[in-house]
C-alpha cells in the first residue's frame, strides 16, 4: 500500500509519538517499532505518563522495608531512559503517579505542546480497553484528546496546528480481553537484537523477557502468515498493532 | 506506510479481482479503485456472479410484457462490459441468477481457477452484513472461502497457489446497518472523469448517477479530514473500502 | 411518533405477517401482538414453517410407544388452529419438519407469493441469532430474504411487488443469549385475556403458561418504565419486540 | 405505528430539547426536526454547552493577529442566535469553553433545570462515541444524566419531575467510526429551505454547507427507500437519527 | 468444574464482597448469593456506596412537604441493615451521595482498604453499562478499579495484597439495554425464604417484591434448562450473574 | 466454583466429546484438555469430521507428483490414531473432505448419534468465526445443532436424550481475528509431556510444534495471573477455551 503521508513535514524528517502509561510499557510493546522508525531516519519521542511505581514494580518494592516511593521512581527512570538510549530515541517523564493514574488539564495540554512540537506523522499508545489495568485505556484517552486539541486553531492560535496523525494501539497483555485486535504487523526482525536490549534494561520485571520474546516470534509466524507463505520475505519477529484511523491511500494492495 | 507486497509476483505486473454479485455493483462502488489500478499498471478482473437481472433491473422490466429474463440479461451484460472497457478492466460473468444468488461448489471452484491464474494482490467484494441484499454477502463469503481454497496446496496439487491477496470491502447502499466501517480511503480524484463515464453505462440505473457522485464527494472530504487539512494534496473524490485482513508493513505512518 | 406508513394499502385495510419456525411459537411469542393488530382491523397471517413435531412435542412423545411423528402434527396443527381462531388470525402450515428445520428455495418461494398476496405493513419472526435453536434464526432469515425477493420486480414480473414491510423480531427465550434488544414494546393489556387463552390451547406445553405470563408482566413494568411513571395510561402486560429496519416519520416523541 | 406519548403535558403542548456541545451542531444535525417539530406546534429549546470557539472556529482565527477568545465568542453567539430565530427554537449558552468541553456538577444541575421546566417529549444529542471529537459523547452523557436526575423525586423534591422523553443521538460526522446507526428517519423535505438559511448563518464554516446538503439529499433517498418504492409519499430530504430509548406503542407497522 | 480456587486463604474461610451503589441494590440483585455464600461458610461484606437517599426513595419523598435528605437516609439505612442482618452479612455505608454518585480517590482507597482486609475470593457488583442510571456502572467501575490497586505491592507496601478475586455482575434493570449477559446462574433455592424476608425490608419500593420474585423464577426456569432436563436437581428459584473474569479450572464440565 | 453436573450419569463415569474439523485440530488446541480429563476418569472421544488432506497437509503434497489425496489421508489418519492413543481416547473418522468442508444432514445425524451413545458432559470444538478457515466454524455450527437435535425427545423417540452439554471453544489460531475471548483457563501442566507426544506425531506440521509449545507457555502466564498471583499452585502450560454455554452452580469463587 502506498500511503498518502499525513505529515505535514513531508519534505523534512518524519518523526512518531509514542504514550506510555508507565515507564517500561513502550519497550515491551513499541521498542521494535521504535528502533525500526528510528533506523528509517524518523525522529522517536516516548512520553511516560508515570513511573509504574506503584503497580508494575513489585520486585523493588519486595527489596525491603526501607524502600520508597522516590527511590523506585529513581530506579524506573534510569531503567527506562537506558533503555531509550538504546532504541536511540528522546524520552520524557511527566511524573504524574500510577495505581490509579490521574491526569490533570494541565498535563494534558503539556502533552499537547509536544505534539505541536514534534508534528508527529503517528502516535502510538495503549488499548482502549483494559480490565486488568485501568492506566492503560486513560493514557491511550489523553494521547487522543491532546491531538484532537493539537488540531484545533483556536488552541493557542498562531502556533502550527498538528495534521491527522495515525493513531494504533500497540498490544495490551491479555489482548482478547482487552477486544484489541490486530490489523497491522511490523516486521521488527532487523532490529529485534536491539529491542532485546532495550527489554534487558527492565531489571525488575526480568521474568517478563521470555515472556515477550515469545509474543515476538508469534506474531512473527502471524505476519508471515498474512503475507502469504509464497512470499520471499522472511519475518521472523514482529509487533502487532491495531490501527484506530482510517488510512487514505493511493493503492489498496 | 510502506507495505510489504502481498502478491507473489512482485517483480512481474500485479494485478487485483472484484467479485460482483450483480452486474452493475463493480461499477458503483470500485470503479474508482478498478481505473485508479489499472492506471498504476495492474491487471484488474471483475467476475460478476449474476446480471442482477431480476433484483436490480426494475427500469427494464418496467417496459413492457414482452420483457423476458434473456432480454433483461443480454442489456445488463452490455452496459456492464462497456464499463469494464471504460475502466479498462477484464470481465468474466458467471451467469447464476439472483434473488436469490445461490452460488454451487462448481462456481465456487471456477473462481478458484480465476485465483490461481490471476495471483492477485487484493481482492475487493461486498460487505460480509447486508439485511437489505442477501446476494451480497454471499458474494464475499464465497470470494472469501475461494480464496481460502486458492491458497491449499492439496487443491488441485502441482498448480500455483496464491500468497495471501488483501481482502477489502466495498461501500455497501446503508452503510450503518452494514456494519461496514471504512478504515481505507483511495483517492480516485484523477479518474473520477472515467469511472462516472462507466456509471453512465447503467442506463437502467440513471436515478443511482447523482446518488454515486455524492458519495464520492462526501468520501472525499473524510479522506481529506484523515489526511489532516494542512496537507497539500488536494482529494476531490474518494472510495472507502474496509480492510477485513491485516496489513504487513515496514513503516506505521 | 406519527409514522408514516410503509402500506401499499393506505387506503383499504392494513395487514400484518407472522413467520414461525414452529407451530407454537407464534402463541407465546406474539399473540398479544397479534390479538391487538385484529383489534385494530388489520388483516393478520400466521405461516407455521414446521409444527415443532419433533423438538417442541416431548410431553406428546412421552404418551408412550405408539405415538408417531403423524399423530404429534395433528395434535399440534389442532392446536395452532384454535390458538389461531381465538386470536382472530389467518394460519398457514408449511409442513416442512424441525430439528432440523430445512428451507428449500420452493417453500421460500411459497412465502413469497405469501407476502405478494398479503402486501404486509409489518413482519414478525424470530431472532436472527438463537445458540438453543437453530430453526428459530433460519425462519428470520427465510423471512427476510422472501421479503427482500417479493420487493424485487424481476420476481414473477407483472405482480404487485410489496413495499418496504418494518421487519421485527419477536422475543426468544433465552434473550441475552440471542442478543436480542427489546426496543418496542406493544402494550398488550387490553387483549391479555384473549393471549392467555390461546396459550392455554397449547396443551402440551402447560409448564410454559405461567412462565410466559410471568414474561407479559415483566414486560409490562418495562414498558411502563419507558413511558414515564408521571404517564396516566396503566400498562399491565407488554410484549416485546425488536425492530430490525429503519422507522421513517414524521415527529420524533 | 401510533406511539404511547411520553409526554406528561398531553393536553398541552408538547416540547423538545436540544443539547449541542458547540454552537453550531444543532444547525447541521438537527435543524430540520427543530423547524419540523416547531411546524407541529412543538416548543423547541436548544441548549449550546459551548460556542466551539477553540475547536469549530477555524476560519474566524485565520482572520488575524488581533483575533481573541472573546470576539469568536460574540460571532459565534450571534450566529446560533440568527439560526434558532430562523429555524424558530429557543436557545441558552451554557459557554463552558470547548477543546476540551468541562461539564462541572453545578452545570449539569443547570442542564437539570432546563428538563424540569421544558417537560420534553424528547431529547437530541450527540452520539455516544466518536473518536474525532471527545466534546460531543461528553454532551450526551450529560443530556442522559441529566435526564436520569430530573426523573428523580429525591432531587429539588417537591419539584414536578419529567416522564420519560425519549433520546435520540443525531448525525455525526463520520458515522461508520462513531458507531451511529440511524434507525429513525425524519422527513424534512417541507421545511428544507428553512434549514438551509439556517445553516447559512454559519459564515464561518462555508464549506460545510454544500456537504450537509448532500447528507440530506443522501438520508432523504435512504428514507424513501425504507418507506417503500410504492410509497405516494415523495421524500427529498431527511434526517437521520439513532433511536436510544424503547418505544412504547400501540402498533407495529 | 471443579475451579483452582482464587483465594489466599485457602485454608482458612473464604470471603466474598458486594459493591452496591444504593442501599438497596445488594438485595434485589444479589441477596440469595450473599445468603447461599454464608451458608457454604463465607463471611460476607457488602458495601453500599450511597443510601439511594435521592434517585430510589420516591414513596419516601411522597410522605411529605417534612421529608429531609437526613430523615430518608436514616430510613434507608435502617432498612440496609435489617437486610443484612437477616441475609447474615456485615455491611458498611460510605455515604457518598447518589444521583449523581460521584466517588473521590479518598473514597476509592477506602474501597482498596476493604478488599485488603476481606481478601474476598469473589466481588459482585453492577453492570458495567446501564442507561438508565449512570450510579450504577460508576460503582463498578469503582470496584474495578480498587481491586487493580489492592493487587499492586507498591500501594501501601507492606500490606498484605490480594490474589485476583471473580468478578461478576449481578443483574441490573433493563438487562438487554446493559448489555449483560449471564453466563453464569447460582441456584437459590434453598435461601430464598431468607432472600424473600430480606427483600421485604424495603418497605419503600414494595412494589418491587413481586417483580423480584418473578425474576428469580424466570432465572430459575433457565437456570434448570442450562442443567438439562434430565438432571434430577430440582431448581426453583435462581440468580443470574455474568462473569467478567476468566475462570481458572481443572475440570471443563 | 462448585459447579452443578450437567452429565446424566453422574453415579456413573462421565464423559466429554471433542469435534475437530480436520484431523490435526484436536491435538493442538485440546491435547491437553483430552489428556487431563482421561487422567480425572473422563472417557474422552474425538469425531474428526475431515482428514484436513487438502488444506493442512502442504508438506505431504510437496512429497512428489504421485502423491494422492488417498495416500494423503492415510497417513493423516495414522497421525491423528497415533497421537489419539498417547492422548488416551477414542477417535472416529467421518471423512467428509475439506476446503470445503461439506457437513450433510446424515452426517449431522451420524454425528447426534455420537451424543446419544457418549452423554457427554461437554463438547470442545472450533471458535465459531474463523475468516481464514470456514470449515471451523462449520465444525462448531454442526457440533451445536447436532447437540440441540440430540435432546429432543422427537429425534428418535425412545431413545435417551442427552441432558444440556456445556460447550467451550478451543483455540483458534489467530485469536482476536475469530472474535475469540478465552474465559476458562485449563491448567494442563500435569499432562504437558503427553501433549507435547501426541503433537510430535504430527510430521507433517513440525514447523507448529514450538509454535504450540509458546502457545502453551503464553497462557500458562495468563492462567497463573488470573488465579493470582500470591497462589501457591503452580502453573507453567495451559489452554484456553471459551465457554459458550453458562454454568449453573452452587458458589461463585
Amino acid at each position: 500500500m502506498t500511503t498518502i503521508s499525513t505529515s505535514t513535514l513531508a519534505s523534512a524528517g518524519k518523526s512518531g509519538l509514542v504514550v506510555s502509561a508507565h515507564s517500561a510499557d513502550f519497550v515491551w510493546r513499541a521498542g521494535g517499532a521504535i528502533a525500526a522508525h528510528v533506523e528509517r531516519g524518523f525522529r522517536m519521542k516516548v512520553v511516560c505518563l508515570s513511573f509504574g511505581e506503584r503497580g508494575e514494580s513489585a520486585k523493588l518494592w519486595r527489596k525491603g522495608a526501607d524502600m520508597t516511593v522516590e527511590k523506585v521512581k529513581t530506579a524506573r527512570r534510569d531503567e527506562a531512559q537506558r533503555a531509550a538510549d538504546i532504541l536511540g530515541c528522546e524520552i520524557e517523564f511527566f511524573d504524574l503517579s500510577d495505581y490509579p493514574l490521574r491526569v490533570s488539564d494541565e498535563a494534558m495540554f503539556r502533552l499537547v505542546d509536544v505534539y505541536r512540537e514534534l508534528q508527529p506523522a503517528f502516535v502510538l499508545s495503549h488499548s482502549t480497553k483494559d480490565p486488568y489495568n485501568f492506566d492503560h485505556p486513560l493514557a491511550m484517552h489523553v494521547a487522543q484528546e491532546a491531538r484532537i486539541i493539537a488540531q484545533a486553531e483556536g488552541h493557542k492560535p498562531g502556533e502550527k496546528v498538528v495534521g491527522a496523525p495515525a493513531v494504533l494501539a500497540f498490544e495490551p497483555h491479555q489482548t482478547e480481553q482487552c477486544e484489541w485486535i490486530p490489523n497491522t504487523f511490523l516486521d521488527i526482525t532487523p532490529v529485534w537484537e536491539r529491542k532485546l536490549k532495550a527489554i534487558e534494561c527492565m531489571a525488575g520485571q526480568e521474568h517478563l523477557w521470555e515472556y515477550y520474546t515469545r509474543v515476538a516470534l508469534q506474531r512473527g509466524v502471524q505476519a508471515k502468515r498474512n503475507v502469504g507463505i509464497t512470499s520471499i520475505r522472511d519475518i521472523k519477529y514482529a509487533e502487532g498493532f491495531m490501527r484506530m484511523t482510517p488510512t487514505v491511500c493511493e493503492e489498496l494492495s
